[in-house]
């Protein structure tokens, strides 16, 4: 395990706090260890910091009277969505209140008009699109794991469909958010643009829960596109795939999925999705659009693909074949950890610019190599962001160590090719050294952010900043 | 004219300051009368506050030097672009420094690979859209003036291609600024998306220079499309024109830009750039794709227009007759001033949802109506933003004062509709009382943030907070 710093403790002001609670919330407060455990953070390899109390609010106001509560007694809270975040985000370094947002999961309005619709922060994405789909609408944006929506959202994410539709920050128009001081606003309208003042909205986005607590979200939604086809083609090697890339993106391809598989994914998902794909690295794509559109993208790109060695190129309309295409690379988490039974995935994020992608990936495969670390990986390559997935045994100190040791290695290569450690998990615990070597100086105004909307550093202390 | 109101002044730091920078700028430091009236606003009906003197910076160290010397003094620094904001943003209330950044217009580097590139802010969209030509790309966001590339970030600028490519927020993957401190930082790296920290790249665009001077702008581009066609069509109504667009959106046509005229402005149109349009509602459109892409785009949207009374639907691909169209509607605010020749055009920004848009625009051509106001009206429809063009005469106070109730009453309408006071012009001095009423408590912690990284109000003094 990676040790996450404990923070000093405020115990009579976490004391008083669950008193307060107690009284006020009844059952919707717990303070039963498993459940305090469970609310720390498990689907990393940091270790768990458990809250000393999970409550439940149901509304805003209730959001709003914890966090008052909180602010007088200077006591940490921690927002908590689906608990699917990978840097530690919903630890309690410092101990504090855990603030379970899952029973705030009611989709407030859906106004097919203007293409929004407003949610609470606890609805998640799959909830979502179940209740768009007979409007003949959908969210795209798809991390992979279930999330709510107001963890997205806090950690500013994205996956598959980001390279046509963009990530959270651009598919949401407004927030409603309690202010480290109680205080509700709302940093948005439903207009879908705006010059009016500084943009909260982008602020409170991607702040991972330490500058308020989102309780009410303004979503962009989009049509179900006419078509939709899939494709994948196989390639000779990373670079000739992400050269592939990057000709289909300049070329104006709308795709609206372009994920690389690399050899040991391919691999892996042959055995566990049943599929007999080459093992050499693979792109899977998804065309949005009318019939004639997704035919002539699906056509375009099979052309560039042929450019550069492509094989094995195949199109399809169909939607069971798409399904399992897209089901098989869902799995891959799964599939991957099935290479090495027992072993604990642990995942990298960088994100680079797309000329830099092919020598970032195969940079990092050669890396693990040297290490003798196992690690397949899967990349959003329209965006230039990739997942390495250590596979490890994180009871061995050095595997940790070595695996430590390829995670700063590849955020400092991804950092020195003008790009970012983290593409769309966010900084949490466990990137926190990376910021200040990736932003420098602008980490400095962030902690006068910071400091500025919450001087007594209750909102989930210990991350980011 | 609308009386701006003057700070108190430090009349002392200033000299201090001009001394120390005209020793070490010569003659890039300018303290003549008309260069700094020209540095105070003159495109609005607010009054001029001239700065006390203009300095030319050649580079982002000649920048920090600057502010860092007016930190020193607590002197007011004005960022300056090309003067085309319409909101008062380049007034000097308190006096001070204007910081012109037209000297700082070079296009740093095209990197083409990766569909980005990074120009100083001085560079002008039109000037780096000239210089992307050869390499078939384009920088899309476009609106009218040909403003400069620092300035459309400062107020969040979007214009007639926002509803398929977004606004400057969408569009800028990092900045590089100098803070109230005179510190340099960078905000972001080349990656298409990143969780890394506080999104300082989108508070300070929108922040008006209120934040900090932006000093290099990291741009999305986009590969000039295949095919480019446009098309018009007139409706019996302002309202059926907008279900007209509403359909549109929602059945998912990628337009790249989908404008309204109203009756008035296509008359204004047709005298101005020798039409001979049908003086009634009229939407303009173009369309992006492949050859056959914007065929069926056009056709699509030819049926919906039928469905919603459409008349005269022409699309056309070619080049010279797209760009006449296009050209009368850049020309639009001066062919509007030709409605009433020596008038003064004030410019309304408000941005509804799209399913409030028909019912907005109506009332305000009723409320024009009833005030005995001439005010044609075009708008970026596809994003529910319109622009009502008040031609007043600005010496005449009865003029004045029924413009100020309409400019009033329709941002208070379109905030009523869930909608902004602002949809791409900012709040500079003239619509600080509207940020209010359509945020409310949230703009308490943008003072938070200003306060925190401007202690002493140094930077564009008397702006938005």
């Amino acid at each position: 395990m990676v040790q996450a710093t404990a923070l000093p403790r405020n115990d009579s002001g976490i004391e008083t706090v669950i008193g307060i609670l107690k009284q006020r919330f009844a059952d919707r407060l717990q303070t039963g260890e498993s459940i305090r455990q469970q609310h720390g953070h498990t689907t990393t390899w940091i270790n768990n910091q458990p809250p000393d109390a999970v409550v439940f609010p149901r509304s805003t106001e209730e959001v709003s009277e914890i966090v008052k509560a909180c602010a007088a007694h200077k006591v940490p809270v921690i927002p908590f969505g689906t608990g699917t975040s990978l840097e530690g985000h919903v630890n309690a370094p410092a101990g504090g209140i855990s603030v379970d947002l899952s029973q705030m999961n009611r989709i407030l309005a859906v106004n097919a008009e203007d293409l929004d619709c407003v949610v609470q922060p606890g609805v998640t994405r799959e909830d979502l699109n179940t209740h768009l789909r007979d409007q003949g609408l959908f969210f795209p944006i798809d991390p992979g794991a279930n999330a709510s929506l107001g963890g997205m959202a806090a950690t500013r994410a994205s996956g598959t469909n980001a390279v046509r539709y963009g990530t959270m920050k651009d598919n949401i128009l407004g927030l409603e958010a309690v202010m480290p001081d109680g205080q509700i606003i709302r940093t948005g309208t439903r207009a879908r643009k705006s010059s009016a003042g500084y943009d909260l909205t982008r602020l409170l986005i991607g702040a991972e829960g330490t500058l308020g607590i989102i309780t009410e979200i303004t979503l962009r939604l989009h049509g179900i596109p006419e078509a939709i086809s899939s494709a994948r083609c196989s390639f000779p090697s990373v670079d000739a795939a992400c050269r592939a890339v990057m000709m289909t993106i300049q070329y104006g391809v709308p795709v609206a999925r372009i994920e690389l598989l690399d050899e040991r994914s391919v691999g892996a998902a042959n055995a566990y999705s049943k599929l007999s794909l080459p093992e050499t690295p693979l792109l899977l794509l998804e065309f949005h659009g009318s019939e004639a559109g997704v035919v002539e993208q699906a056509e375009t790109f099979g052309a560039i693909a042929e450019e550069f060695g492509g094989t094995d190129f195949a199109a399809t309309t169909s939607t069971e074949e798409r399904s399992k295409l897209w089901q098989a690379r869902h799995d891959m988490y799964w599939a991957s950890l099935q290479l090495r039974p027992g072993a604990q995935g642990i995942s990298t994020d960088v994100c680079v610019p797309i000329s830099r992608l092919a020598e970032c990936v195969t940079s990092a495969q050669a890396k693990t190599a040297e290490l003798g670390l196992l690690a397949p990986i899967v990349g959003h390559v329209g965006d230039g962001n990739f997942h390495t997935l250590l596979l490890i045994d994180t009871e061995n100190a050095d595997e940790v160590s070595k695996a430590e040791e390829f995670v700063g290695w590849l955020n400092d290569l991804a950092i020195s090719m003008e790009g970012t450690c983290t593409g769309e998990h966010g900084i949490g615990q466990g990137k926190k050294p990376y910021l200040e070597r990736e932003l420098g100086p602008a980490v400095r105004y962030m902690r006068a952010i910071k400091a500025a909307l919450d001087p007594d550093d209750i909102m989930n202390p210990g991350k980011i900043v």
